[in-house]
């Protein structure tokens, strides 16, 4: 397979969420004219992002959605029961044990990690929270794939280099620094200040 | 100015980020490659992207860092402070009221919307939680300019619309739901599962 950027892989994930909505409408078919106008991007893009990952449609006749959401849930590992952990029972951790979005899609959250001892032994939303102490007898047990990170920035590397050593390839970072990792492992940064600072820009020129 | 797409908006964003670690590591200029280096696109990218708020680098010399910064800074509107508030005082909302790096924007917190009386009258973070049957009084009172859903999906479009009534025209949304909105108003959606299912790609292609 070429080499996808993350912006095709993001913009993968915005079809597959368009495609479970258009399937809940009775939608049957699609073409790349229609799907880029819900994604507000060209049919072009459409047509070329979709082409990276083999031939769906048929000319004149669009997409199959349910076909498309089938092969883009295998592409983007949605057809996969993933292990996830967070480190932090702080509000975003906690948050993110009740989000169900994930648990839907296939990201099954498994353990807290915690370092306060007022919390460890204690559950949020059925999800224990353990000793972070006990991170590698946890990692083997639950065959982490994915490690949430939702501790202070200050903390944060630390963290990440501790699970690297363990061994898990794959970080989402919600702590607001840039973690620096080897080159065969991913970090994603879950920065919410994005949107917001999009809200400001059309304010200002909207 | 021409109408500017949402990902080059995104990106500017990214190089406000970008540019403000660059200053606390004193560097004084970067070039178009470096800048595109770091954020991992091709500088032809940054070039246009800059292009169209008019011309910053020299050439050969690069930009000023903090002269971009800045520049990127008024065009984002982060040079204001904007008033928030936010719906729902659940973890999300908790989590968002905890959230420094939107007070360093100049994205101001005033009030947590709520319909839980038990809630109600009580504080987070410092922050007062307020009966959404006052939100016609606090809006005029607190001049709102975004508002951030953080409810069940389920009622999420209910609250959209009880604040565009009232004129707010600028939406975050936690809610795993798309929201109906007037052409003169924007919704930012804040989906925590695109950048998992990055990484599930990674896991799966990688």
């Amino acid at each position: 397979m070429k080499k996808i950027s993350d912006s095709t892989v993001r913009r993968m994930s915005q079809y597959y969420r368009s495609l479970s909505r258009l399937i809940e409408q009775s939608v049957q078919t699609i073409s790349s004219e229609k799907m880029a106008q819900i994604e507000n991007i060209t049919s072009a893009q459409v047509r070329k992002d979709l082409s990276f990952f083999g031939s769906f449609g048929k000319r004149g006749l669009g997409y199959n959605t349910v076909e498309l959401k089938t092969k883009i849930g295998e592409i983007l590992g949605l057809d996969h029961q993933w292990n996830v952990a967070i480190v932090g029972a702080g509000n975003i951790g906690r948050a993110l044990t009740d989000y169900t979005e994930f648990n839907r899609q296939g990201f099954f959250i498994g353990t807290v990690f915690e370092s306060d001892t007022s919390k460890i032994g204690t559950q949020c939303n059925g999800v224990d929270i353990v000793d972070i102490e006990k991170a590698k007898i946890n990692y083997k047990k639950k065959a982490i794939d994915i490690i949430i990170i939702a501790v202070p920035a200050k903390h944060a590397q630390a963290v990440c280099e501790q699970f690297v050593n363990l061994g898990v390839r794959a970080f989402l970072n919600f702590a607001p620094i840039s973690l620096q990792v080897p080159d065969n492992v991913v970090v994603k940064n879950e920065n919410m200040s994005v949107e917001i600072e999009s809200l400001s820009f059309f304010l200002r020129n909207g």
